[in-house]
């Protein structure tokens, strides 16, 4: 019997924000699968490293870093192809995914893969989303609002028209946009609504100012909430 | 000393998806607090029972079910009085909370009236949002994006126009708004894009495509997800 693959969310990089459901299935499969960079460790991996009994066997996705090579095919091609054999012998597979496989996550290079001919179960995990909120000690959304997830490489006329829409917004994937994104704040007038943070629930945790984050240095994991009631709350 | 109020996340309903985090705090503090109705059992409480010691305060803050009462502030002025007080006594207090606390979630009540002099730590917790993803097995969001959580009691034309702006949507509280979402899915040709789920992750959970549902027949916990690029993933 074929076996199943199993994309299974950790969360935004605390530890202790992993699931039991996760917990159990990460432990239990004989075949481990975890995003890296060319060389180095996963993060994902690391979030839960002290649980893993270091018997099973791992498979490394290991994905240049290059703009220009992402997302890179071969790598997961490769992947696949490895993973597809695992689980036509009979061993399940589990990807370890930071987040939510299913929310922005490169889980789903992955998946559209593999879903044709496999059985595949996603296991949810905290998402980036609500441990920002949590982080910086207010609420995402609440009653009707409309809260629109924005990803940063948005140019700058569709980021001001689908902010100006929403009641609430998280913008992704700031790293190298910010400055584009502050420039989109300030124009329709949001500045002092948004808060900014990066590596949310992990060791390195930063909350600042926006205005006080350099133009350059802004990490990949790093997030801008957006309320327009932001005194709403008190 | 004073205590500590925790928003406690406890996940979507499945009590797998509990995380490690929180059930370290709901496990470890003197005082907890839940949502109920005016009579019978917490669904927050029932989602971590198996795991409590049983010796712990318990506050119960029961909701009347009527909309016009909704939400009831007395009951909630009741409650932060009562949390008030054991938190100036020195005790935490746990608050446990459906999905995400800071999501949509009833926590923002308390918060309001609690955050001025005291100190408040939100654990969050899998939301629905992307746990209805995982139970319907295809990606919520992706790559750039752009995706927007909508509520069901929005008039027609303002859920028109918000589903028409974004690439990935979530269609929230659906319950007794559902004909009127389905003829603004329709009207906008995205009738074919959405998928129905209620009570994800629940020993209850029900998926059943769209037309399928009886008007009158959606829980205030069902969810659509809309996505324009609906068979992208295969």
């Amino acid at each position: 019997m074929a076996g199943t693959l199993y994309g299974v969310g950790v969360g935004p990089g605390d530890p202790e924000l992993l699931t039991l459901k996760s917990l159990r299935i990460l432990t239990s499969v004989p075949v481990l699968a975890w995003p890296a960079p060319e060389e180095g460790p996963s993060l994902a991996r690391e979030i839960v490293a002290d649980h893993l009994p270091g018997t099973q066997r791992e498979i490394a996705i290991r994905m240049p870093l290059l703009p220009a090579r992402f997302p890179a095919e071969d790598v997961y091609d490769k992947a696949a192809l490895e993973i597809g054999e695992a689980l036509d012998a009979g061993d399940d597979v589990a990807v370890i995914c930071e987040g939510d496989p299913f929310f922005y996550g490169s889980f789903m290079y992955l998946f559209g893969r593999l879903s044709g001919g496999h059985a595949i179960e996603v296991v949810p995990g905290v998402s980036s989303l609500t441990a920002c909120a949590a982080a910086l000690g207010s609420p995402l959304s609440a009653k009707n609002d409309v809260l629109s997830v924005i990803p940063g490489p948005l140019d700058a006329d569709t980021m001001a028209q689908r902010l100006a829409e929403a009641d609430a917004a998280a913008i992704i994937k700031v790293g190298q946009h910010l400055e584009k994104i502050r420039g989109v704040l300030a124009q329709i007038g949001l500045s002092d609504n948004a808060r900014y943070i990066e590596r949310a629930t992990m060791a390195e945790q930063r909350i600042v100012p926006l205005a006080d984050v350099d133009d350059g240095d802004a990490p990949y994991f790093s997030m801008i909430l957006v309320h327009k009631r932001a005194e709403a709350w008190k």
